[in-house]
């Protein structure tokens, strides 16, 4: 039986398990990380994807004013570093120095790539829509990397089972699929 | 160490798992529905939505032409209705009979909620993006349904470990988290 409920109760249940990914912006001088659940790609040709950045964030305004970032994929190693990235702000702080990730010229954008992620993506920023407290920023991938080394993928988990509690922290629970 | 590769080599690692879910739109008369991998979050307050579809789907043409869609959530017991739904145009079938999903009567919008998905969402289009070969609608969340009978999320797997595989077709992999 269906029953009309809240977007907070519809939210929970099906909003997990979903992949956490870090986004790197610049303003030439200082660099700051997001950490990030909503994403997508949304395009295969030209190679798209899109993130949802909240308007008062500081990348925001690193993104909308540089026009370009990159999308870090982290694995389970970085699950403090993606806490800290995602429950602190640039503007007060450097978020390379504060955990320890190291940032690595990019080929064709100014952001920089982080070296200990699973894969990085540098993106153009091509189109923007604003969507009520955030804003969609498209961005297409020009260039690709991977790491050699292979980590699973860090997950924001919710309440089923088979998934490997990392970490919680400012409302959120890091989590990675369990080995079997 | 990082290595430079093509969006297809780096796609795959770091895209999975990818929850599924469908859309269900109208032109009145004709409901389609179609899956997607490809859908995030945007906004908290209000509560938006946004999914990408392919311009040359047939949703793509009735949720640009209505406005509204319902974004419905599969569980694992409906793998081989998502299958269907994503590997076979509406301009052809009548999905719903096709694969046995019930219309439901939405509250406010037009298309129909699907009666067997964990979680229901109207929404209401209130802005669209045009990305390469996709097009990205946002959708106000005008009214949720849950489901009483709690099922796994349906997922796109990929080659991680810890994963139960459904089945596959169209170059998709279905499967959800194993229980433990």
């Amino acid at each position: 039986m269906l029953s009309e409920v809240s977007m907070t109760e519809a939210y929970k249940p099906w909003n997990y398990p979903e992949r956490v990914v870090l986004a790197v912006s610049t303003d030439g001088e200082h660099h700051d990380i997001i950490t990030l659940g909503w994403k997508m790609m949304t395009s295969h040709s030209p190679p798209i994807v899109a993130i949802s950045v909240g308007k008062t964030r500081y990348s925001h305004k690193l993104i909308s004013r540089g026009g370009e970032f990159v999308l870090a994929v982290p694995g389970e190693d970085l699950w403090r570093a993606v806490l800290i990235c995602g429950t602190t702000s640039g503007r007060h702080i450097d978020k390379f120095k504060e955990t320890g990730l190291t940032p690595r010229p990019a080929k064709i954008v100014k952001p920089p790539l982080i070296e200990e992620c699973i894969a990085n993506i540098e993106c153009k920023v091509t189109g923007r829509l604003h969507t009520g407290d955030h804003t969609i920023f498209a961005g297409e991938a020009v260039c690709c990397w991977l790491s050699d080394n292979r980590r699973r993928n860090l997950l924001l988990i919710g309440r089923e089972r088979g998934y490997l509690s990392l970490g919680k922290g400012g409302g959120f629970h890091y989590g990675v699929i369990k080995k079997r």
